[in-house]
């Protein structure tokens, strides 16, 4: 007897429920927003051969769904509280689904929050996420809010910057190679990436803008700077990097830096003054945080190296859904 | 030159914020909860093929893919504030968002909600909708609050009834043939179904357990029953319907009425005493509502006619988005 679509909720994507006041089963889930605070929400809809390739394990496919929009909290400064999912896909395949729940629910134990709803239908193979989250008035961290002077930050694991991601894809394009160990390093990077969720919270009152790198630095940072009406020099010797990725040509190591997509961490800025500061509320949040420029009065986002030139990102176009 | 992913949400989905701390263009909006009041969320994905078929004019498609998210609202009693569009589609085509944006943000201003972010990418078809509402604590209409000896009411327009969105769905299919005008109005009330919001709004505190009609009346009835722990009885003769499902066979007639899907009318059990608050509230909300039925504590759900003799269903299957 075929799985109906009754089944399928109940059986992978019903769990008892934690702090909601209704969870997935009606028509609506129910929640009881914390009082004083405000919600955060953002939605991302993930579609294979876009923002994943087919070869992604669905542990880790359910994890990276979740990261992406916990990410975007992240960004805010705000507290994930509960997530609802659609998901398409051709059919009910229990293996996929298995796979998907386990690291989607891994995930969100983690963070402590609970899915309370959604939708599932057969189709191409899609995944949307809207996360709430919650977040003192006044609190959030917005793209608008840089300011001329600030220091321009971006977090990354100990030992390793942006970029990974974008290797690991060139890899599976066939336009480099790596050996096995620092292929399957860069594959979890793309695959599995971390939101840095501890990282918004402790850079709340720190930080002034901030935004998380899903397009590329180029474009991410593009945004903030249309948004707070400003400009920028980066020096992209500055910038951290795997050791793996440190093994390239300058030109890949430019290009996943600067264009990499998918690193999932974020770019914030923040006063000179807050130096101290941000490397602890970094350490503090379990990874690690540095400066890689400035706000500049003039508009337009200037890139140099270490001796001052300045490095030609004409090629480097900022990863666009509809044409990339 | 192509339009951007960035270009197209300035150009089809941003206006200016209304109620939202923060809309369209940050990594997440920000919403200020009305003290007090419960959060009411649900997320609906449609996919072409499966939720819509593609001779539906991208007017009415933005329509549709807002209102089946309200009628879930509707069936928690919840008001409307604000909601996310996650949107898939093969390519920018400017005609298509004219339509589907207009017909969206037609109903959106119609019950003064807000467009507070989303998401678009490249791919197959897909609208993924998530719509948040408030409700006071404890008003919320629930699946599982039926009780035994409840009347079985469903809301409807005046001179009409369920089964009109299947009726043309099968003229669509070619298994049925309509004139001109009578395909017109049974394509209309598939193509623009009427979220229930304000009859919600008016039954807090009136019915009992309440579900939106999605997928046919005997597949979302046994929704409300399994939660309810209970049992029903139906007359399938007292069920309204238009002149034209009433021009149709016995057997068409019965299919559309019970396993119709995409009415979008409210199922909802009060008690007997609440006839003619039932029928107030239902003219006040601009519909009507009848009653076809009783809550009974046997369970399982028998369908009868006029004259008490039992009508079979065994051949109509609740819709399925993996098996349909």
């Amino acid at each position: 007897m075929p799985i109906s679509e009754f089944d399928l909720i109940r059986r992978w994507f019903t769990r008892p429920v934690q702090r909601a006041v209704l969870g997935v089963g009606d028509d609506c889930a129910l929640l009881a927003p914390t009082p004083g605070m405000q919600l955060a929400v953002s939605s991302d809809l993930l579609i294979e051969g876009r923002h994943f390739i087919s070869t992604v394990p669905s542990e880790r496919l359910g994890h990276k769904a979740l990261a992406v929009n916990l990410s975007d909290l992240a960004a805010c400064g705000a507290k994930p509280v509960a997530f609802t999912l659609a998901l398409a896909m051709p059919r009910i395949d229990e293996v996929f689904l298995d796979g998907f729940s386990r690291g989607m629910y891994a995930l969100a134990d983690e963070h402590q929050i609970e899915l309370v709803g959604g939708d599932t239908t057969a189709g191409p193979l899609a995944i949307g996420i809207t996360v709430i989250g919650e977040v003192p008035p006044g609190a959030a961290l917005r793209r608008d809010a840089a300011r001329v002077g600030d220091d321009i930050w971006i977090s990354h694991p100990a030992g390793a910057g942006l970029g990974d991601a974008r290797l690991a894809l060139e890899v599976f394009r066939g336009t480099l190679r790596l050996g096995a160990q620092a292929f399957e390093r860069t594959r979890a990077r793309m695959e599995m990436p971390t939101p840095r969720v501890a990282l918004g919270l402790s850079l709340r009152g720190v930080a002034h803008a901030a935004i998380d790198l899903s397009d590329g630095l180029l474009g991410d940072l593009g945004h903030v700077l249309r948004a707070s009406a400003a400009g920028a020099r980066i020096n992209v010797d500055a910038m951290p990097r795997s050791a793996d990725l440190g093994a390239q040509s300058p030109a890949t190591q430019t290009l996943c830096l600067l264009a990499g997509g998918d690193d999932y961490e974020l770019l914030f800025t923040a006063k000179q003054q807050a130096r101290d500061t941000v490397r602890a509320a970094a350490a503090a949040a379990g990874c690690a945080a540095t400066c890689i420029g400035a706000i500049e009065q003039t508009p337009g986002l200037r890139v140099v190296n270490a001796q001052g030139a300045s490095v030609d990102t004409s090629m480097l176009a900022a990863f666009d859904h509809f044409s990339a």
